[in-house]
């Protein structure tokens, strides 16, 4: 049987600002309505039935990537396996950990593997491909997709072709299949050329076609450590794995499957594809995948311009003008707490840019100013001196925990929907233009039981305003008590 | 006795998004902590006691014009005389209308002509050509200011030096003064290389002095209908001219005194001068006076940039991060509702954005999100659904006007500071984390009776939020009741 392994545990830094490290770009909705995860699960589940889908995320981003997911309601039911990774430990630790799960549950399961961060522009391709990969993976061989370059990309790597790959006789045999010769790292702009026009080259896309018992034994052949922590962790699939990962997990070295495996092993073969496909791995990258106009441009409809070129200018709040005059190859990401300006050939350097907000201790690195939570979302409006205003958005029937704070008194003012409000000793139902008083060390609840999202202004005073600053008594969504 | 006359009526479009049709450059904080018209005032303040300072401008600008001038203690008493139009008609009438009221108070008043909104980097250079200004423009001749050009700049109009004109046997007679051959409009770049090199041209700077009886003269001559209207509103100079101007001033023809007066004078002679001037009439000139680094950035706090060169980032909001790579010769504005990226070669289009935005009716070119109001300010935080949250922020002693809204309820949460609030028939004084609730159509009052600004947190919600659902019952600014 084929299932489906979607890696989610990345953690982007070239989209800033954008993509954040509490908010990576899998998560976002950068080119249509649905996120990246969104799209990679719908995608697979056209192939492969909603109950034989997999995720594996870190601790995290569980709630975000359940969330995500059950707001899709065409992928069926049961909803898709989430795996959490205690820590993040890179491609090979995420691939053995899922691998270890198909196994025990069918002896001859083919596992697709897809970074949930991706992009694909023909889905029926994509469509054929999973199919035709998997009835290769059949044969034991490790399959990697090889993407036809249609340019002389720098950014991605490249996997160079060997000898034809006799297919069993299945009706695809009529495909080309190449055992793999090498792979290599991102090249500079001259051999990228060569690779480009040499017909011999693909870009790799990470994404992979194997029988989970063959990926095992190629493990324990070339990450034997990797290998061994998985059999401690095998026996406890049945129960509670948890303890058991949270043991192991810190302690593996983080190694990618294609420097760990794929570059030593000799069961690889690629199975060339054109899916329309691009990692989205930096903004001129979103730039080339969205509409333009006559000019080269995409702007957004707050954009007001007057003679740019071949640039991208992303404002991601309407109630904000963005004039541009005069722009030549310049990418503009504008967002609430940030702003990007960027020359096109320097697109690159936004890493350096994250790292030194981070070094800075910068909250602007880690969080975007609208935060998820499992139960809708919060938005600083205005943080002053001893008070902050946020906008708290529930979706309906959720509810935040029962809580308190030490420090910090809470004005609430409903401005949509309907709050059902726990206040010490009292509760209410609280309807628009309708507010309450929590006093700091009160015990409090707000829920929507509504039909409708649930939207109040919450003025916070005191001394103290960190989100670090709650006791919990009861909550939903399993987070830590007080 | 020489008076200064200021003139603040300009309503720019060149400076977007920081200058709006109702907060122009003049009441900006461009350079330094004062506004451009403080920093006026105070400079002619050195040589003109307070009691002989004026200012003209709009009647929307009145109030701000005297919070302005009110807030620099330094000026003296009595505060500047402000001369409000009802409507703008250029400089001719504004000028016009000064000069008959100097003329009514001292037949032989000599008055310096000063835009508020320019710029002047060597005050005692500039009290030394006041001095000298005036000391020539007492032998009844209309004295312009010719700045020295230190390159052959597009933007300025030029004059045209004559002959030297002899001065009176006064302390100053060494000084080379000249009489006007012409007034050049703003030449192209070959053209204004030529003036440059020629040592007979300067720039004209819209300073000037005269006697108000020379003006006046040759009002009479060259623009009779102008001066016809001054007629009629000199005898009620005495009382109250409101009337008068208000029936007067809409149909003049709006005339610059440059073009009106100037360019066909006989008596016109220019005084060179090196003051460090700068009109400020687009973001390159705010760049060129900005301290720049060594790669001629001049980069707000709150930018991190990386091997930009010649650029301009200002950044307003220090809670926004603003990332700049590999800028080259960009002027980028970034303020709460706009944001402006121009490549520097093209920053005059800034006109052809705010000219766009003003025929889409778009209030982006009309207001800042922070609103100045004679008691203080208020700036929109968000604008939902139904509702609105707005900080407002009073000043000590400062009170907003009795009123009630027929469609918008109001919820304060006091955030600093002390409120005392009138809201139907109770009155109360409110701390910080103390609230109150104005339903729709509830008589109230906001006023801060302590010492320190007093800041809260306005929801207000209803089917209509706009400003003008307003019925004020008093209001200590003379503000329109009702």
């Amino acid at each position: 049987m084929l299932h489906a392994v979607i890696l989610a545990g990345g953690g982007g830094t070239r989209l800033w600002p954008l993509s954040r490290t509490h908010s990576p770009k899998q998560f976002l909705s950068l080119l249509g309505d649905h996120t990246l995860l969104q799209q990679t699960a719908l995608r697979l589940a056209a192939v492969v039935p909603a109950e034989r889908l997999w995720v594996v995320t870190g601790k995290e981003q569980e709630v975000l990537v359940k969330a995500q997911l059950s707001a899709l309601p065409s992928l069926g039911e049961p909803p898709p396996k989430v795996l959490t990774e205690p820590v993040g430990r890179n491609t090979a630790a995420a691939i053995g950990l899922a691998a270890l799960h198909l196994q025990r549950i069918d002896s001859r399961a083919v596992m697709a593997v897809c970074p949930a961060d991706h992009w694909v522009t023909r889905p029926e391709a994509f469509t054929a491909l999973v199919l035709k990969a998997a009835a290769v993976a059949e044969q034991d061989v490790l399959v990697t997709v090889g993407i036809v370059p249609d340019r002389a990309e720098t950014g991605y790597g490249y996997i160079r072709r060997g000898e034809p790959f006799p297919p069993a006789p299945t009706a695809h045999q009529a495909d080309e299949i190449y055992r793999v010769e090498r792979f290599v790292e991102k090249p500079d702009r001259q051999t990228a050329e060569v690779y480009v026009a040499s017909g011999r080259y693909y870009w790799n896309a990470g994404i992979f076609f194997w029988h989970a018992s063959t990926i095992l034994e190629e493990l324990a052949l070339y990450l034997p450590a990797l290998y061994a922590a998985l059999m401690q962790i095998a026996p406890r699939l049945d129960g509670d794995a948890e303890e058991t990962l949270a043991t192991v997990y810190p302690c593996l070295e983080p190694v990618s499957l294609d420097s760990g495996v794929l570059e030593k092993s000799t069961r690889v073969v690629v199975l060339p594809a054109d899916i329309g496909w691009s990692d989205l791995g930096e903004w001129t990258a979103i730039h080339r995948q969205s509409p333009q106009d006559e000019h080269g441009n995409m702007l957004s409809p707050n954009v007001l311009d007057l003679g740019s070129k071949n640039s991208f200018v992303l404002g991601r709040d309407p109630q904000r003008t963005i004039a541009t005059i005069g722009l030549e190859n310049m990418m503009v990401v504008d967002v609430e707490d940030a702003l990007l300006i960027c020359s096109k050939d320097r697109v690159q350097e936004v890493r350096t840019i994250v790292h030194e907000l981070r070094t800075r201790g910068a909250e602007v690195a880690h969080s975007p100013r609208t935060v998820q939570r499992p139960w809708g979302t919060y938005t600083v409006l205005q943080e002053g001196n001893r008070y902050k205003v946020k906008r708290v958005v529930v979706r309906p029937g959720a509810s935040l925990s029962l809580q308190l704070h030490r420090h910090r008194s809470e004005h609430w003012v409903v401005v949509q929907g309907e709050a059902q409000v726990i206040n010490g000793e009292q509760e209410a139902l609280l309807q628009a233009n309708q507010s309450t008083y929590i006093p700091a060390g009160t015990k409090h609840r707000l829920a929507n039981s509504g039909t409708e999202p649930l939207e109040i202004i919450e003025v916070q005073t005191g001394p103290y305003l960190g989100e670090d600053d709650i006791v919990r008594f009861a909550d939903l969504y399993g987070r830590g008590l007080s």
